[in-house]
């Protein structure tokens, strides 16, 4: 339980707010590259903690993330004509390098400098794995590049969707930290999930509903063990890493199958980006898992044509199926996992009320995320380095194994628990 | 008119309001039992009062109206699997009894007493008439079981309905005790309904469109006599009677048609849900009148399908066809007694500005019901007696009847406004 | 760049503000005539100023145009019967005169004067050019008629269509004045629009984007010369005429074509009416011009069936094509003059925020007219006589001419910008 006070600090990230100068110290993933797939392609709005953001690709295939809106008289750069390496309003002919400069300023005279004062909000980006990464905070105070395992690896390597949800980041990312209702939320799907199939651990996760929490500060977040009973003298582990400031990573099934991991990354204070990543870190995704996964399977979704708005959505009660709830094929009656976990979130308002909710011991990671995030704020206000910028903070691997009750799940899983390029991960 | 502060206090029933305190003293029509046929079924989401709540009934047949969300960490029971004697959160298994008793709780340790500490608002139901009645007021202060006649005669002599209708509950209410709009708004359907055809009095009703009103205070709230010409030395009375706090009689169309009823029950301060009840104290319905009633028409509506909400509504304008308006086959061009009320308290805004009303005689009753309410908020911080708590206070019929000029109404229909069972009751 | 409150001073129209008060001295294109084709015909609900209104054509003619709510219990007059003299609301049947009296009051006893006492805020309205015009303004106040040229000319001379834009008149009407962005956001369609097709001129509008303006205070609001070069010795001179409060009229494209012209109404501070007229002053419009204009092209729009509001809209981000854009067939995508310049007007939000604009040499009219506006205010306040209420503020012409560059343009054009009857209007 929050005091409003605290849930206001953690939920609110616009320009301004303590968590929204905190998260502007991130590269935060903006768009899938394939938004703006070439040069010269149509500008995409974007909005990103807050900020409604006009995104293109110029002639020579720089990215420009700037303010959606022209300088002269607020007209969007929607409508933007994208050529001759700038995006030129169509209302006056203004136009804008990458960088925000106004480089052409047709409708005054031919001697005038106005345009020299003239200059957009914007924001450097990365193109990396598919994804546009941008950097909202103050110039020269960048981190270095997103080193997150899946952000390095080659493209056939991963798989990155994302999709509109209608809820805060944090109810959305406190999910992805959660072990705990994976027993519940996707009980009668575990099996049947093309990610999960025929992996082992499978009957631990659904024999012991109570799992045991043990929850460690990495250098970038949190390492969250669960532990579940596996027989008398056993426990199987489930690792999540959760990666400052919202990254998670789902603990293995099996090593043959890939990886998933998140980013859970605020549009305002009432939506967010939910992105989903599988990868695999020494092989190429085989085609039919990329045929699953661009179907929307596992924890990709299926979409609304022409949005990232998922199919199975509030306004049509995520296409519940009570028949499938009745007969165990869906625990909640929402079909698929990625869906199980957003109707859930979403159905908490659009930013939850944690004056109201009531932890328990399963919540433990959820508890310490919401300090150590809190904590940041007050990292920054006082200069000290931010958990999550650095590299090795990022290369980090999640883990599922069984171990002996005695060992703890630190000894037992540290070399696990870190990506090293080429080298197999850690599941049962 | 009413000060901006009174029509406050009026039209405001959230927790804490002073009307809305009050409202919680009484038992509240809260779901059609169909909405929840049988033990495990779905659990049903709805609103009053402003309050979120599941209802749901148990393997045991036990009715549950709870807090909609969650204690745990506020997802909405609407996802919880019914199952058992109890609602589950799909989210990480937490589980309810009807009471609101959280008696499983899987994701915790299995020797933790967590679960004895959490406990759901939950609000006692009752099933009668084919309504599931709820009691959201503190415990130990409920009143006996409402015994509305309609609410106590045998199934085959009743049918119940609900929509939802867009507005306040007060300006919905407000039309249920206003025999004067009959003469206009139904004026070209008073004979085509089908509840009214061919019935004595409706000569009556169109020929003398400027009733005078005589109201008394009943012990349940008032009963309004409308007294219209009826020759020179009769009049012909139309009687109803309001039941506190949200109840209406409509004054019988002959002994052989069925009676009608409403409730008029606040969701929320903008929305409320119009009930709507045919009967008959000494006969079954019969196939036909029950055919018309489920087709929709009368006081009953047709659907938008899958919903309460009427096909005729705001959003199209009512479906009003200016063609019936002018060829005098409907007053307003809406069809339907029903959407003939709640197009024109719906057009007053979601909540009428009463600062701005002008009322006449004819709204005497409007006045006085308005009056009542607002002394019942002080009997309840006074500590009185409630009026409409007691039974016999809910056991009247409203009547139609021609009394002689000179006949007060109170004594020629006095023995024709109380609800005895098996008696007839009185119409010309 | 205005001020937060200077720019809540030109936005806000609604009763009490002082821009509200002022455009309240002017009469307002409120309907048109074909909206209330004839008498007793439907009510139509209309919003000017941010006042919900009523407007009807009373059995003999007139036209009224009253506060949409009955006086009695706040019904919406939409569902009144509008029959012998009077608008009947549909609730109790108090009927209203084309003034507001209440002339009938059924519900009321018979010897009642309660009647005398209720009187419906009305305005007055007279039928002009196909428009219905409305004073909305003090009794005693009120202006001359308009004398605007094409609400002067026979009906064959012209032909008006309005629509629905989604955004403050302000940003709306602005557009209107800016003679340069004609150069961009309708670049690619001077050619081929019907309107324009081979008329002399166009070259020198694609060829110097960078319009010289010069604006001069007329009696009734700003003449605005935008002038380009047309060779070494030559302007070609853009003349608009912008008269207070609204209108404005497009310089001609040609004389043989007819003119253009608009008034941008607030409907409230978040929406407006656009009005679109094309007009010839010395000969009716020919059929195939009348088929285009009917058909929505031009200034006029196609519409959402049974509305006005345009078929490419906001939802629908106004149909834009990026393969047009792309290909040169529109500068920003979006078909149509006037969805082009709506688009981009909708784009800068529903009231545009003028704290953050840059505004150029190009923007000279805009600022002028801000200035004006704001001068009227006073002007109001201190009781001086209003820019535009006078016929002959309202006898002006727009003109497209070409001049030698020693000739200022007042000299020049002088006679070309005053309508006179039958004469023939100036353009290359």
């Amino acid at each position: 339980m929050l005091s409003q006070e605290q849930n206001e600090k953690l939920v609110r990230t616009g320009p301004g707010t303590p968590m929204g100068q905190l998260f502007r110290r991130y590269w935060i993933p903006a768009l899938l590259a394939e938004e703006i797939p070439e040069p010269d392609c149509p500008p995409v709005r974007t909005k990103l903690l807050g900020e409604q953001l006009i995104a293109f690709r110029d002639t020579d295939g720089r990215i420009g993330l700037l303010d959606e809106f022209c300088a002269h008289r607020t007209a969007s750069l929607f409508f933007g004509r994208n050529e001759e390496c700038g995006l030129r309003c169509s209302y006056h002919g203004w136009k804008y390098d990458v960088e925000g400069n106004c480089v052409d300023m047709p409708s005054e005279p031919e001697d005038s400098r106005f345009k020299d004062k003239i200059k957009l909000r914007s924001y450097p980006c990365v193109e990396r794995a598919g994804v546009i990464w941008a950097y909202l905070g103050p110039e020269g105070t960048q981190p270095p590049l997103p080193e997150l395992e899946w952000a390095t690896l080659d493209a056939d390597q991963r798989f990155v969707s994302k999709r509109w949800q209608e809820s805060n980041y944090l109810q959305a990312m406190e999910g992805g930290i959660d072990s705990s209702h994976v027993s519940f939320a996707h009980r009668y799907n575990i099996d049947t999930d093309p990610m999960h199939a025929g992996t082992p651990g499978l009957e631990y996760l659904k024999a012991d509903t109570r799992p045991k929490f043990e929850v460690a500060e990495s250098d970038g977040g949190l390492v969250i063990g669960a532990r579940r009973v596996a027989d008398d003298e056993n426990y199987y582990w489930r690792i999540t890493q959760w990666i400052m400031p919202w990254y998670t990573i789902i603990p293995p099934f099996g090593t043959h199958n890939p990886l998933g991991a998140h980013a859970w990354v605020p549009i305002d204070d009432e939506n967010c980006w939910a992105w989903s990543i599988n990868y695999h870190p020494t092989r190429p995704l085989t085609e039919p898992e990329l045929e699953s996964m661009r179907a929307g399977e596992g924890i990709h979704v299926k979409y609304v044509p022409g949005t990232y708005r998922p199919l199975a959505n509030r306004d049509n009660d995520y296409l519940i199926d009570r028949q499938a709830q009745r007969e165990r094929r869906s625990f909640s009656g929402v079909e698929g996992i990625s869906a199980q976990d957003f109707s859930l979130q979403e159905s908490m308002g659009t930013i939850a009320d944690r004056t109201k909710e009531r932890l328990g011991t399963s919540d433990a990671a959820i508890i310490l995320a919401r300090r150590r995030l809190l904590a940041a704020v007050e990292d920054l206000e006082e200069g000290n380095p931010l958990p999550g910028t650095e590299p090795v903070h990022q290369q980090v691997r999640s883990a599922s194994l069984v171990l002996p009750n005695s060992v703890p799940f630190h000894e037992g899983a540290s070399s696990a628990l870190v990506a090293r390029p080429g080298q197999e991960f850690v599941s049962i």
